[in-house]
């Protein structure tokens, strides 16, 4: 899997991986998602099913790939002025989206592979948007938490509560917030 | 799925789900878990798929369900002494079970399923056992955190790291029991 990473923009095998990919997001769509089959993604996607099982493996961690390229952010964090605005703006805008129908479905997609990579790429891309935040905050010379501390006190409860079954309401992110810049420095 | 915590013990019903379980535990410790189908399942157990199917709706709610049932605690957390001491030895534990392979592979059956009723069991059974520990804290005059407060300060950093792709070993255990008693009250 690791190799996709290092695709010749334009190669055959990037273009591969783009028309799957895009095969899987409009099947997904259309139909679902408990008759979507990789016989399916290929005949849409103009590949053979062997040409899919050999660079995905399975069904699965084709739909964790698709999914976390979805999840990949597309923006930069807002700038609300502040380290802890930031990271109220973000932290709120993050559980919206994560406990929202397509969110859940793509949590659900990539924790379901039995191979880690595309979690780990998934907390990854959280990570980075927690040390832009955190860079403004020093540039701005202000103090803010350690990351991994901001990851363990408001990325880890807020997902722990979409997955077992609570939403975490703006209130509740608010104080999680609040709590993680305690021990800002 | 609500009605299955009332069965009569004995009944037919409570017959049929003892029956089921026990054949989707077998045939999981037997073969391939992608090989495991609700046919197969039904045959093991004498029934028919449709009486699988109108109880349970789908393959990954059953396997959920079975899954569920193996991650209820089978023990009182241990009395190590004092409050502190209770929390590092059921965390320890814990960050130890869930992060093993059966532990992953049962996290990822709770969680695969659309109806979050497990997900939610899951979260509960983990919270009673907190809970116990509080109760005893408080019982010896000690002063202990708020359950909600140790869910979000140590169950789910430990779960977060779990579920993408880190292993919380005992150090890092130690020092979230250590984060979370510092708001003890």
């Amino acid at each position: 899997m690791a190799a996709k990473e290092n695709l010749r923009p334009g190669g055959r095998s990037a273009r591969v991986q783009a028309s799957v990919h895009k095969a899987v997001r409009e099947l997904l769509a259309e139909t679902n998602r408990f008759e979507v089959t990789i016989p399916l993604i290929a005949a849409r996607a103009g590949v053979t099913p062997s040409t899919i099982y050999r660079r995905w493996g399975d069904l699965q961690e084709l739909l964790a790939d698709v999914a976390v390229e979805r999840l990949r952010p597309d923006m930069q964090p807002v700038d609300a002025g502040s380290g802890k605005a930031d990271l109220e703006a973000w932290a709120e805008q993050y559980a919206e989206e994560m406990s929202s129908g397509p969110g859940r479905e793509m949590i659900r997609d990539v924790l379901a592979a039995q191979a880690g990579a595309n979690a780990c790429k998934c907390c990854e891309y959280t990570r980075q948007q927690i040390v832009v935040i955190a860079e403004r905050a020093k540039a701005r010379g202000e103090a803010f938490p350690d990351v991994d501390r901001a990851m363990d006190e408001l990325v880890a409860p807020i997902m722990y509560r979409i997955l077992f079954g609570d939403v975490p309401d703006v209130a509740r992110v608010r104080a999680l917030v609040a709590r993680a810049m305690q021990s800002a420095n």
